[in-house]
């Protein structure tokens, strides 16, 4: 295939420079088990832009090139070099996942009977034309389903998956979630609404409230108000929650939550502890929203964990037969139960336009880009 | 028995107010399956202080009453109330732990068999003359060990052999521990000098750094030193650690040393990850030497956690067999592995004495205070 494979690139060099680009490569050949894709769509994820700007100073950047073949240039400063290292003088290509058509195939029964299929791919760089993915990598949609409805198959349905197996594992029975009015949150909401587990949902606005509770959620609280802590606890009490999700860190959200668990655990307590309750208090940290320190004001005795959590060392932990059941789950339910919402439609091109980069970079809850490489 | 039996109280009241006191109660009479100890020795660890100061502002506490039965009063600032409310009104005995003779014993042959032994008690308000202890919970001693050698077989002893536990049960292979030179950390050097454990020693001072040579540790960090963050890098890649014990809590040495640990897994990765490793990193925290805030700075990826260690939690975790055998092992080598060392020896009339209570409560490393409570 001689066509060109329009790729986005972010190239850290020896300059203290980090570089946007499009690159035009060839199409690659299929392996036996691998099948091209056409990357119809693509979701424009936080932690895509995690890639794509590293440490650079965005605020700065500037744009050159074409209008087909922008290129953005933003300086780092020297004290971050160090920590991208062994990224600089490589062109790494962008994209955690996205979807589209299976227009080559190899040799194997497997890969051949994927032909003309829509699935969905993870990792590699999805923000280009075209990929070769292992067939066992891709996730295979139903026929009828579009690649726009099957972009985000992986992030955030696996993510949010992760979350109730991991509540159900620990021995949790009900989940708070902090910026429940994302994408993901509102995930979350439909399949702790399907599966029967209470959710508390706290945001920060009141439309973030109007929307969640038109969507069935039954705990909303709105950090807010000055009765938050107040109505955190109450929820607490109410459904029994001691595991939590939240994808900002920075601040003392995480703190606010222990404390409140704490509370609620304490409350029937006829004895006194220094060591606070015996209840086992877990604050998954899945995201940074907020980069700044994470504050944890020790309010909450002494059971209790504050953990990362990634979904490809989540997914590890899991049996094989679960995360196959997952992966169904989400084939299934794509246009429902996991069905993403977007804001904006922009081409790769589009992508690395400064006004655009402005918008998308805030990372507004309710604001969700779609990449269209095809477009 | 019509013998008096001291104990030492806090008491906190009604009008915001801390009452610390010696109280003349009975002698108990033993259940079948109990024995009576006279109480020879019981040590003042850092959570009895927590018992008896409670949240009262101690820095203005005054004494009154006798010099045989002096009597601390100190007040509590009305917010601090509600936080204690189970305790108003009751008179706390307080003291973990402490060891003496069986001077009377139940019908059982079990407790029979203890009669005039040396054994050590936990829980129940130690810092007493006689008590009354079950027989599954009293640790016993060989022949020849004394009370005032046997007086901290269970907070210390056991801790340190519960971080050795967990930490092979996590699948870590060395650990690092701050506030080494404390009788805690002493006794965790010794143990893991005895099992061939790496064990990284962060101090403050030169003069703990030596006293930790001396007694053969091999990787000792001060964290005075301008190299500290560098010393103790170099220290995770020499040895592996990921898992870190750490009693002050308050500040950011649990970020630094989850940094380091980061910068350690980081050094042989060849593709940079916005994620950082997928090496688990896990900073366990057992004590609250400083009450203020612990400050995560992030700069460690997703792979980590942070947990509130406590003695009684962590033994419900490991199977019975393990929790006996480690029992044993104090009993065998309390004059060796786990002996403590005091620098103070005081009646339970010395203990309410301000001057003392200053001291002790400053809790300084190094300084360790045993009670005698037939002084």
């Amino acid at each position: 295939m001689a066509e060109n494979n329009i790729q986005l690139t972010s190239t850290i060099s020896q300059d203290n420079t980090l570089t946007l680009a499009l690159q035009a490569i060839d199409i690659p050949q299929p392996g036996a088990d691998e099948v091209i894709v056409r990357i119809e769509a693509a979701p424009l994820n936080p932690s895509d832009l995690g890639v794509m700007f590293s440490v650079a100073d965005m605020a700065k950047a500037t744009q050159s090139g074409t209008e087909t073949r922008p290129v953005i240039s933003a300086d780092i400063a020297a004290k971050f070099m160090p920590s991208v290292k062994t990224r600089v003088g490589k062109a790494t290509a962008v994209g955690n996942e996205g979807a589209g058509t299976v227009i080559a195939a190899g040799s194997s029964p497997a890969a051949q009977a994927l032909m003309g299929k829509t699935v969905a791919v993870i990792g590699g760089g999805t923000f280009r034309q075209y990929i070769a993915a292992n067939v066992r990598s891709c996730l295979v949609h139903t026929d009828g389903t579009t690649a726009k409805q099957a972009a985000s198959s992986f992030v955030n349905p696996l993510t949010v998956l992760s979350m109730v197996e991991t509540m159900r594992a620990e021995g949790h029975k009900a989940i708070i979630h902090a910026a429940a009015a994302s994408n993901l949150g509102q995930m979350l909401n439909r399949v702790c609404i399907a599966d029967g587990i209470d959710l508390i949902n706290i945001v920060r606005k009141d439309e973030q409230e109007t929307l969640l509770r038109e969507m069935g959620a039954k705990y909303i609280v709105n950090s807010s108000r000055d009765s938050f802590l107040a109505d955190l606890t109450a929820a607490i009490i109410e459904t029994g929650a001691t595991i939590a999700f939240d994808p900002i860190g920075g601040g003392q959200l995480t703190s606010d939550i222990l404390s409140c668990m704490e509370v609620a655990a304490a409350r029937d307590m006829t004895e006194h502890s220094i060591y606070g309750s015996d209840i086992f208090k877990q604050v998954y940290i899945y995201g940074a929203l907020d980069r700044g320190p994470i504050t944890l004001n020790r309010s909450f005795g002494f059971a209790w964990a504050v953990s990362g959590f990634l979904l490809f060392n989540i997914l590890g932990k899991f049996s094989p037969d679960t995360v196959v059941a997952m992966r169904q789950r989400v084939a299934d339910e794509i246009t429902t139960t996991f069905a993403s919402h977007y804001t904006h439609e922009v081409t790769l091109a589009e992508v690395l336009q400064l006004r655009a980069m402005a918008a998308y970079g805030k990372q507004a809850t309710g604001e969700k880009y779609l990449i269209t490489p095809q477009g």
